[in-house]
Formats: structure tokens, C-alpha cells, sequence
């Protein structure tokens, strides 16, 4: 297997399990001399930690974040640069019990038929602990994009069936959440903390938007700038469809009607695209939804087998999100930040 | 740019533009000693080819396959499998006219902005063109997955609105959408014709069924199975969005629903995650669908910008496809058939 | 198998058998806009070929350079380049006894025993009918490199244990054996033919030096412009060893004399190093010397096994070159070439 | 930059600089289910480290091994396997007069124009340091390789103009310069002591055996058995030249003399290929040599510039190696069990 490293000129490494010592990530490809330090960071990894509200995992995860190699004197040197983040608050005697069986939803099935063995420990490198890593190498790659004028925003858009109705950007952190329309948050909180409450969980939809994108991003014919986002957004675990633009209500349109018209005075005078044409940045803004499915741990009785392949009925007890949208928000943008940052070093290449 | 290679250990290369005098494809990779002959592979390429039926364009693209390497005595020798497919029916002087300003939804501008330059002959590479390379490697591919009892199957499932309601296999090649129910292939063809007689065009779903493939298949926590087939479909000019079993549906479903429960007798009761968990194949049929866009070339007066910066009012004349689902289907496949048998040589080297 | 890509971000691709219909190289991350034609590149293909005088084989293959994607109206696209060599003079039928034995010094043995499988006419794809392909690749690098002033220039430096004595550029394409000296071109020439004409052959050393690097250039700590300019040359069929300036007469020297001191004057004092410091560029001119092997293809009688494992004597007839030297300097010029480019297309990113 | 990843299918990723807080290793695509500790790892280290006698230096790492993924339970989960290696006896402020002037065969000039910035204690990135996380990840793959049956051995072969003249494998690890001839070793120590006493230092040549490995392994045509090797050693940082089997020699000798012929007892009656034809392996011993340069740092006066290009005499003091070839010997192992390992995976790739 070799599949943990994401990029080509820009490019994340990352490692570790959710009750293992620690998770980390190699940077590798970082622009030598931008400043960076581990204060930065930190706000990224503390959006995504759980326990901040009613609405996830009462979890503890600290995340404090460590850079060990890479900055010199407070700037980037063009060396892999290293976090790793030590876990804390691990009770693996709390998952003594799913060793024996399979749990719904979860990778438990396909790690023990992929690897003939697993760390079943709280879902081993299958667990969302997983994406801190991510989280962190994302974090760089926001830094140097900052320098280039670009911003990546991700947001709740629809949680357990109710929608926003407003896009009020401002409102976003604001809520616990994470929706861009405060009336909708305060029905979906409501929702989710019933469901929490019964046992169940919910899924939803995360909208993210790109502003400031030169046009000419992406590399046509395979590595297209859509074709890279759709990868980066499906490797996340809960994710289960991705649309750009009109996705796929484009199913449905006519021709006459989806094509982006163009004017000298405003470029095009829509967006049906999404922010790009022939897998290429317009330099419109760039937009895409991710569907987000329930999070699989529920304490309802569910039907499985155990390893010797016996039927059995199981509730999973624990401190998990009801809802993981507010939590994968930060995640989309890291994994966002870091296919744009690869992006623009692509494109200097080609003309390089 | 580099982004003209697909796949890590089953790779191919592919090169050509729509009015050049080729276009083509270097398969790397290849399981050596396999039977491979131009007549299989031609049996997909005719597949895709142009002018087979009301609903497609007139264009004849004759594709006659050649192999001009890595095959010996009938059979694949383990070293680059080449195919050259020598472009016909070429009118650039039909697109004089066209290097002047941008078609709405084609990726004249974005190409433009890449590369300082285009190749504005029939979109040059950014032409539905290439995907005839993709359809050739695809072709080994199947014939590699054949061997391992691999079965991919997409069609139609829903044009300008009009969905299937019932799934016949058999039904799919017989119908000019190709459509897995005959009844709504019917309303679809007439559909699509009225379109192309008013000079419009439409989008479609395409869906996509995956069987005999192994449990633990993708390669976590980035390539994963359902991250790469997203990567793969979104690399195709027309595509806007993919999901994967419940798909979006999912966004709107409880834990207690949407989990897979599992039974010694059956091993999963249902199929909700489209056959994969954690991003590794279950061992059950693996499902997703494709949002397919109306097709850019309409006859239809646009509103747009020369290149020069001015408005300009057009009519793109030619012979356009009024919806692209049918020739998509066998893009689709060929791209699935990519990506597992690339994903059955990595298990194999994780293993080996 | 997936070796047959070479390069990150301006990377070939390459195909073909010495008895088979083509060879060819897909040329991807060429950088758009550059004036290219098919005479700049028939320019190294004819320095390559056979037949051109008496030290190398008497084999025709005219190589007619056709480009059948990447350029548009004389300049390139930033699309893949493609360039096809169809196959001449071939006479398969003088490969039919060499199906039943293993040549020996020939890649007979270790690609039977990789694919259970191999492609015996005239070596198949171990064939040196490969690195025309390369050369092809490499002077569309060469191009790119012109525009930067980067000068790549290789020669013999010895041939059968008879050395250089002097350096005068001027002389090398003068002389049959591509010698930097040409009173020791003479002695060598008349060395060959005296091989040649009892059925032997011999072995050589050529020298490389590029001018006009920018310092900077290089990948630490895997992909060090020395490793990367190691691998390009051991990957060409006879090439046994590489030394880079002092090379193996380091392993004698005192840090005192092998360091290279610095001077306000002419910034190094030496050239131990052969242009490179912790495998980056230094601006000093890039030296190395590789090792080539005596040419395998001897007619004077060797001991050998079949493919049934059974001693048997033979005599291998044909058209081969008794020494390789002077048609490998066009190789290695092409390797460094492409190597060169992609390292600048790297830096590129890496500051972009 | 993007160059700190090596290998395809089993693949490590290192970072960390010499005084920093710490150097790692990710190694990506290890086989699952393989037993794996840190005191295996333990031992390389060991090996590895300075302070070992009189011939190397007194500087202190003490290296501690640390696993903090990828290990379950005493067995590899075929997850990443990290491995860290905190730094100790740092000494920065022994650095700070460096930061004003380029050392002479050292990368201070280099990293400067590379990166436009460096991390001048002790070298950064480009100090011996940095092989620490190689042997770490070496020392994984060279428990996979155990597991095959495949033994690599590296050893000093001449050290300051003296060459062993017996190969006394048992002797290798019984003398403080891993000689292979215990009576050159003696003589070599007191040449190396020698040097040190008056502030100068050697190069050396360091040979490598690799036993046990299966024909078939390289991946024509660029990634050649012999090809990666000589990247994998040519990116370690004091080597600067490699020669398999007769190497440079076989630039003098005939085919007659080259060739490997072939009998049914023996099947090879010579190695003068060192192991491989056509880039792929014989099944014969692999054999190759490095070229080992002088130690940079001498405390010999030398004449050097300062960052502002002005002239200047500098002396070199710290606790260096006046012969680096003792603790290069299992790097030089380490980077062959890399190379090893991901062959072994990408032959079962292209055959699975």
C-alpha cells in the first residue's frame, strides 16, 4: 500500500492511528522563506477538534501542534516541514469490546479483508483522528495561498434534511454548525441534539467556495482542477458525492441554458460551471458541494456479524458525533487548500 | 504541465488533439501474456465512435485500431502496449472562424489563459475527441479484468429529465440513449431529437455498476477506491458531479438507515455505501453515477467575447452531439476499468 | 511493469520494439509557445543512426522524425507532444534461431525470466532501437534548454584502453568515434575496425559536460541532480558506472585537496565536485563520465545454454556496432537533457 | 521541492535537519502482518551512529528508536509506519560562526541559492544527520527482504589509496572501518588517525553485496534495477560514483573478455554484469561499488568567501569524521533494501 501521500509538486505524507502515540504529516514542497509558525496552525487544528459543542463528540483531543523541522527563525526553508500531534485522552480499553465484531458502516470488514489484520482500536488509521493530519498540512498550504490572494471558505449547507435558506458568510463560525444561514442553524442544532439524544446520527451537505483563483489552474487531460478537488473531497472518509457548479441539476438543463454566457464588461454573466471550464480556473469563483452520509457510530441495536462470522446484535456506546458537518468543514478546506497550492506550483512549472 | 498520465501501476499515456493526424495511447503495465488482438479492442471503440444513431453527432470517426507495440504472437509481452488511432473526416477550415472568440461552456478561454496559445481547431485537446485514447487503454484494462471476473457495466439512467424507472440489462445496447429501461429510452430519443432539430441540447445521468471485484480493493487514506473513481470520472470534459451508492441521498438520512447492516447469511442486508467502506471495496457491487452537462456546441444564438475583449453575438454551426450520454457510456467504463485493474496491482504489491 | 516513464514535471513517455512497427515518445510539460519542428529533432536522430561509417553497424533506419500532436502552426501547445519513428530495414526472419538461446551479455535471459515471456526479434524491447525514442524526447528538452543557455555536450573520452590525450571541441562530430582528440580518434578508429573484422568488439568511457546551469538546480535529499542524472544514465542499455568530477580518484584524495576552495574572484577555485554541492547545482559546468560496456553481439564463438537448459555453442551473426561509444554520446546528451529541463521546471515550482 | 520521497510502491518520506529537534521517517506500503520492533530497528541505528572509535567522530547521537505507527500488537498493520529519532548533543551556537561564510564541499553555498535562505547549524537539511531516517526506513525493508531470503552486505574496500586485498566477510564488523580485510583495516585505521591528528581527512570505496534476490526484478527501460541503485546511492551526500560488476573496467575489456557466458551446471560462468542484464536481475549476486569523497570539513586553514562574496581564510574546528566509509556502510545497505523491496513489490504488481 502507498497511498498516504497526497500531490505532486505540493505534497502532504501523513501517518498515524486514532489510539496510537500520535498522528503527523510531512509537508514537502513548501516556498522557502514565508513565515510560518505553529500559532498559525493552531487555529486550524482547534476548528476541527471535537468538544466544542453539544452538536459533536465530547471527545478531548488537544492537538497542540509541534513543528519539529522545516522553519528556521520563524520562516519556512523549502525542507519537508513536520507536525505531529500527539494524541491524548486514548481509552483503548474502551474498544477491548469491537475487536470481536464488525461494526455498521465502518471500515472495521474491509481493513481486516484489505490488510488480513487490523488495529481495531477506535478504527485505527480509518478513524477521523486521521484528518487532523490533514488538517495541519493544510494549514501550510493556507499560508502560502494567502500570499496569493486566494481564500477557501466551507461551510454546512443542509444538515438531517433542512437547508440553508440565506448565504450569510459572516454567520458561519458563529453557529455550531457551521451554516451560512443562522435561522437554519438554530433548526439543525435542535435536530441534531435530538438525534443525539435517540441514539442516531445524521448526514448532510458542505458547500465550499474559492475566491481570488488566477484563471489557468488545473491540468488537463486527467489531472483537471475539478478531477483533483473530486479526489481530494472523496478521500475524506464520510464524503460520498461531490457536484461543481450546477452539478447535478446540470442533468437536467438545457444547453441553452447551463453555458456561461460571456460579456467584456463582468467576463461571464454566470456560474453554472462552478469556476471552471475544461477541468481549467476561469477565475470566476470556484464552487462545489460534498454529501456527507450519518456518521456510522449510533448506540441504536444494529444487526451485524463477528469475526468468525456469526450474526450478533450490537449498540456502539462512546463519544461520537452525532453529525460530523461542522467537523469536516475545516477538513474540506485543508484538502481544498492543498490541491490549489499544487495547482499554482503546477502551472509554474509548465511555464517555468 | 504533466497531467497526461493516468494511474500508478496500470497507467496510461495519452496524446492528440481533434484536428491533428492522431490521436493515442501508451498502456504501461501490462500483465505480460494475456491474449490481445485490435478486433477487441475495436469492439469498444466502435462503442464511442460518432454517427451511430440520430441522437449522436453525424461525424464519422472511422478509429480503426493499430497496435504498434507490446503485443508478440497474439499475446501482451509486460512492455508499453501502443495504439494509434489516425484521425479522419478533419475539417479545420470549419473552425476558422472559431479562433476569434470563446464558445460558451467550451474551454477556448480557459485554455487560452493556461497556455497563452490554443490550438483552436475543434477544441484541439480539450475536445471530446480524446477520450478515444482513454477507450482504447480502457479496452486492455477489460480484457485484464475479464481474466479476474471483473464486469463493468454503465448506461443511461437519465436524459433532459427523463429518468429510467425499471432496470433491463439486456435492454442498454439495444436503444440508441443506451438507457436500462426501453420505455423511457423512447421519450429520451424523442426528446433529444426535438432538441437537436431547435438546435439545443441536454444532460444526463450516467450510472455505473461494478461486479466481481475482490473485498479490499483502494488504497487509504488518499486513494482510496471511491476517491480515484472520482478522480477518473471528473477527468472527463462533460462530468459535474459523482456519487456513490445513496449518494446526495445520503446527506438526508439517518445513521440507523443508511448503515450497511451485516448477516452471516448474506453478509451485507443492504448497499447504501455502493460497495465500499472506508474507501475499499466490500466484495458487493459497487454503484455510482455521473452528472452529465448539456453539451456547449448549440446552434442557438449565445452572447459572448471575442478575443480581443469585445462583445460578439454567435451561432455555432457543426455536427454536435445534442446530448453526449450515449458516447459517454463506454468513457465511463473504460475509466472504472482503469482504475481497478490499477487498484488489483497495488493490493498485489502490497502483498507481494 | 510501469518503467517506462522518465521525468516529474517535463517527463517521456516512450514505446516500441527494434522489430516492431514503431518506436515513439510521448513528450508531456513542454512549455507553450516555443518554435519546434520536425527538422531540430531529425538534427539528433541522424546523429544516432546506424550506418554511418565504419565503426558502427551497416544497419539502416532512417528515423524520418514526424510530430503528429503538441505543435500548432510551428510553436508548441503545452499539449503532449508526440513523435513516432516507424521501423525500416527489418528482417525479423534473421531472429528466428536466436528464439531457441540465450545470447550471452544479452537481456535474452532476465526478460524471459521477468515476464515468462519475450519478444526474441533483435532483442525486442532490450533492443538499443529503444533509444531512439530517447533522443527524440531529448531534443525537445534540447530546445527548451537553448532558450535558457544551457549547452549539453558529450564525446568519447576513450575507447579499447586508448584515451584522450587533449580536448578540442571542434573535433568531436569530425571524427567517426566522436573523440575529443583526434590523433586518438585515429588509433581508436583503426582499434575497432581490427575488432570488427575478427568477429569481437570493445568498450569505452564518454564524458558529458553541461554549461550554463543556473546554480540551484536539484531535488535534496532523494532527487539530487547527481542521482537524477546517475539514473538517466544507467538506464541506457550498456552504461556500467558513473563518476561525477573526480569521481573514484576521490576515494584517494585528501579533503585538502579534493575540496573545492572560493574566491571573490571566480567563486570556485576548482571543479572536484563536477558542478554540483549537495546535489544542487553550483553554476560551474556539470561533468560526469559514464562506462559502456563492450557491445554483447560478438561473432566469435561463446558458450551459452538454450531455452530448454541445455549447453549449446553459437555464433551470433548480424549488423552490429563492434563498438557502441559514438552512437551512445547522442544518448547521453538526450538523458541529460531531459533531466536538466525537468529540474528547472521543478525549481520553478518549488519558488512559484 | 518535492524530493524527499523514495521509492514507488514501498516508499519512505524523511525530514528533519541536524539541529533541529528531530529526524523521522514515514515508510509507506509495508507488507501487513510482519513482526516488527523497535529493537530491531535499534540495531542499524546503532551501527549507524557516530562515536563508534577512533575513526569517526566523537559527536554523540544517541538515536533512540521510537515507533509511533503502523506497528499492532508486535506486527506491521501495512498503515504507515513512523519512525522518530529526537536529536540530543546539539550544539548550535558551535554553528554560529558558519552562518557568515560557505564552507568548501559543503552545500552552505548551494542550499543558499537554491532556497535563497538556509539553516546554516550544522549543515541543516544537507548534514550526514539526514541519513539517520534512511538507515530507520532501511531497516524496515530489510526485514521484508529477510522474510524473501535476500541478505545485503556492504563493507569497505579502500580507504586512502588502500585496498583490501582478501574479502573476510566475518571480519567486516570486527574493525573499526568495516574493512573487509582485517589487515588492511589496520592500516587504514592508523592512515585515518593519522589525518585526524593533523586536521585533514579521505575518501574511500565502499563495496555491496546483495545475495538471495530472484531473476527478474528492474523495470525497463528507465527504472532498471542498476538505475535505481545508482540514484539511491548517488543521493547520498559524500558519494561520487558508482560501478556495477567490472564497472569501468569493462571500458577495456572485449566482449569476449565481458561477456557472462552461459553452461547448464552453472548457468552463469562469470559476473562481469555484477548481477544484472537489461537493467533486470540474473539471480547472481549483485555487485557494485561507491566512491566515497573526502570528509568536507577539515581544520586545515582554507580559502573560502563570506556571504557578502568577500574573501576570507577560515579553519574548520568540531568533532568530524575523517572518514566518512565506516558509518556510509549501512546507509549504502539501507538505500539497497529500499530499492530491493519496492522491485519485489512492483514485479508482484506487474504479474498480479
Amino acid at each position: 500500500m502507498a497511498g498516504n501521500t497526497f500531490g505532486e509538486m505540493f505534497k502532504i505524507t501523513t501517518f498515524g492511528e486514532s489510539h496510537g502515540a500520535a498522528v503527523g504529516v510531512v509537508v514537502d514542497g513548501v516556498t522557502p522563506g514565508v513565515e510560518m509558525d505553529e500559532a498559525y496552525i493552531q487555529i486550524q487544528m482547534d476548528r476541527r477538534k471535537p468538544g466544542q459543542s453539544s452538536v459533536t463528540s465530547p471527545r478531548k483531543e488537544y492537538d497542540v501542534v509541534r513543528i519539529l523541522s522545516g522553519v528556521f527563525e520563524g520562516k519556512t526553508t523549502g525542507t519537508p516541514l513536520f507536525v505531529i500531534l500527539h494524541n491524548h485522552d486514548m481509552r483503548p480499553e474502551a474498544y477491548n469490546e469491537i475487536q470481536h465484531y464488525f461494526r455498521p458502516g465502518h471500515a472495521d470488514f474491509t481493513y481486516l479483508q484489505k490488510y488480513g489484520f487490523r488495529d481495531y482500536r477506535g478504527s485505527g488509521r480509518a478513524s477521523g483522528r486521521e484528518t487532523a493530519a490533514r488538517v495541519a498540512g493544510g494549514a501550510v498550504a493556507r499560508k502560502l495561498l494567502e500570499k496569493r490572494g486566494v481564500q477557501v471558505l466551507a461551510y454546512t449547507k443542509e444538515i438531517g434534511g433542512i437547508a440553508c435558506r440565506s448565504f450569510e458568510e459572516q454567520a458561519i463560525e458563529q453557529n455550531a454548525v457551521r451554516a451560512c444561514d443562522p435561522a437554519a442553524a438554530t433548526e439543525m442544532i435542535k435536530k441534531v441534539e435530538h438525534l443525539a439524544a435517540v441514539g442516531d446520527s445524521c448526514g448532510g451537505i458542505v458547500e465550499c467556495r474559492i475566491r481570488g483563483v488566477i484563471p489557468g489552474l488545473g491540468e488537463p487531460v486527467f489531472d483537471k482542477l475539478d478531477a483533483e478537488l473530486a479526489k481530494a473531497m472523496l478521500s475524506i472518509g464520510s464524503v460520498k458525492g461531490i457536484e461543481f457548479g450546477s452539478g447535478f441539476a446540470a442533468a437536467s438543463m438545457l444547453g441553452s441554458e447551463h453555458n456561461d454566457e460571456m460579456s467584456a464588461a463582468v467576463v461571464f454573466l454566470t456560474n453554472h460551471s462552478g469556476g471552471m471550464i475544461g477541468g481549467i480556473s476561469t477565475g470566476q469563483e470556484i464552487i462545489f458541494r460534498v454529501a456527507v452520509k450519518p456518521t456510522s457510530s449510533i448506540s441504536i441495536p444494529q444487526q451485524t456479524i463477528n469475526i468468525t462470522g456469526e450474526d450478533q446484535q450490537i449498540r456502539i456506546e462512546g463519544r461520537h458525533d452525532p453529525c460530523i458537518c461542522p467537523r469536516i468543514v475545516p477538513v474540506v478546506e485543508a484538502m481544498a487548500c492543498l490541491v490549489l497550492e499544487d495547482q499554482y506550483k503546477r502551472q509554474a512549472a509548465m511555464l517555468g
